[in-house]
């Protein structure tokens, strides 16, 4: 690839090489190939050659301009966090990769590092971190730019281990979908001996019913589907609860240590709260549309919490990745050529996968 | 007083004694000065001369049957669970106290003590629980009757200690807006060094001031009344904020460990989770009349979480009247004779009182 000299806004001079890779337009537009420019790799980065992207309903939210009102999407966008890859190259500082390790890149490409957070090892937290697209990109102006590329050049701090025995179209979505729904099951004491439900069976749903039963957790999966109750029960649900069937419902009232809802569409979350033990945590990682409508005696009676998690802080990432390794762990994928990744987003529209995308990106570097 | 002997609709014999009291006949009718049945004390009761009793708002919300989707009122209803007295006769198996001790009653008579709630001494929590006021009687049949009565029989397990410094008209409140204040700060980890928030300046949130001034955190009060700013700072706060005032509000973002949330009325409650730290717990004790409308994004920025707490258990409850005594801390009350009591609790619905009313219930036996 050619190494290219741009002035930046922030007028910093940059090395800069292209990368092939997918964006949207516009909010309506439909991603389409294009190149774009990636930094040359500074003493701390590491250059990633992308193997597999996972699909993340947020890159749908965002490439469509949903989510407005709270991180308003720039154009054009290249979306993709749930990045597995091959180390190419790396900066003379960096100590903890080497050219051929598989690594992957998640949600988080920077963070001030300096802060409370930062150093408490809660980088998704920090204020100043640069998310995996569609942030500020301090290096080259503009915005990031994601996974759905075929190379990507990342801060070695951000850059995560791949254990060797997982599959790798399967490990991409660990990154967002895996450490979302391991992170909040580890803050609230997700153990053996818990029973833990889990709303939604989507792509968020499916790895946090594998983690819940790797933890040792009691795994019971609600789903308005019935034809998803088989699925449930073989990614390591105990029991499955229609939750349609109030009857179902009831039979569960007050049992739950943790409920993780994964559901984004808008639904009844009273009905989960009241399923809730004595200091029973229900945490949302889905984003409905609406506001919630919280029936207050639902948390009062039984000193019940609500509460919402943000993907995870990147030592608990590792964790989680080396966790999924030890378990031998990954997400059920579909995995698909970046050509049809619009033909992907209309079906994930219809929950019409089992249970997540993962895009081969050797597709891209045919074309 | 003449012992009667009543055969229960639990066709169980049971001795009883008249106790004069105010009750409200129906949901419009004022509170009105009769004659109830106590039953005479078993082995394990205290027979209590009831002295002060506070008014709680639930007393109201009870008598109006406004909290009849989950509490429908028995008519006739006594109400009142914020009860201090003096200890008239002690069962023969009574342990605990003895003629003349000052005691106090709150808002639990009994339990099944047997699950493991009780076990824990979570009585607050048990499903079985008898309630002081509008709860089946299982000794007369009909529901239990409260603390605007000039006496009550009560087992002891559920009858708490007053410290002999307090004083009783301020301490009577205690026992309900004392422990719904406490129990959730020592829940949530409110110790000196954090940085806690009282929402809401009445009879409960006047009381979360103190306490949380007393277990050492950095407190600010925030109300809706700029008048209310000296009172704030009275009690305890270190800083008051008027929620009214965004700019005020703004410059608190994302700093407070803990909020208490103590308004009944309708508001906007994402304006305070938005006020949270990392981690940071909101917890509500008032109860609004419609359900909670609470913004996803709020909660997962921060791994935040909503709760609700609702009194505490029975050893919890002395824990706290024994704090309460180390610190001198005992309700601003207004003192009032029963007679008034109707007039209180238009004054109540108007906020027009700092911060509780105290039934000075000599008032009664004068009658």
């Amino acid at each position: 690839m050619a190494t290219i000299l741009r002035v930046t806004h922030l007028w910093k001079a940059q090395f800069m090489f292209n990368s092939n890779a997918y964006a949207a337009a516009s909010a309506t537009s439909p991603l389409a190939s294009t190149t774009i420019a990636r930094r040359d790799p500074a003493e701390h980065d590491v250059q990633i050659q992308i193997l597999f992207c996972g699909i993340c309903h947020s890159d749908l939210h965002s490439v469509r301009n949903e989510w407005s009102e709270f991180m308003p999407t720039v154009y054009p966008i290249v979306p993709g966090h749930e990045i597995v890859g091959r180390v190419t190259t790396t900066g003379s500082a960096v100590t903890r990769y080497k050219t051929g390790d598989l690594v992957a890149v998640g949600c988080l490409v920077d963070s001030d590092r300096t802060c409370p957070r930062c150093k408490a090892g809660l980088e998704n937290f920090c204020p100043n971190q640069t998310l995996t697209f569609n942030s500020p990109d301090k290096y080259l102006g503009g915005v990031t730019y994601g996974g759905y590329s075929d190379s990507i050049v990342v801060d070695e701090h951000f850059v995560l281990r791949v254990p060797s025995n997982l599959g790798l179209a399967g490990a991409a979505p660990l990154l967002c979908a895996g450490i979302t729904t391991y992170s909040p099951m580890r803050h609230w004491g997700v153990t053996k001996g818990k029973k833990v439900g889990v709303v939604g069976l989507g792509g968020l749903g499916h790895m946090a019913v594998k983690i819940a039963h790797a933890l040792g957790a009691h795994v019971v999966a609600f789903t308005t589907s019935p034809s998803k109750k088989d699925d449930a029960l073989r990614l390591g649900a105990d029991e499955v609860v229609i939750s349609r069937n109030t009857d179902e419902m009831k039979k569960h009232a007050g049992s739950f240590d943790f409920i993780l809802d994964a559901v984004s569409a808008e639904h009844d979350i009273n009905a989960y709260i009241n399923l809730l033990g004595i200091d029973g945590n229900l945490t949302i990682v889905g984003v409905p549309p609406k506001p919630l409508s919280v029936i207050a005696f639902g948390l009062i009676a039984g000193r019940r919490s609500l509460s919402g998690s943000n993907i995870g802080g990147i030592p608990e990432t590792q964790e989680m990745l080396d966790f999924c390794g030890t378990h031998n762990i990954t997400a059920d994928v579909e995995v698909i050529p970046i050509q049809k990744v619009n033909e992907a987003y209309e079906r994930l529209v219809q929950s019409d996968v089992k249970f997540r995308f993962s895009i081969d990106m050797s597709s891209l570097r045919s074309e």
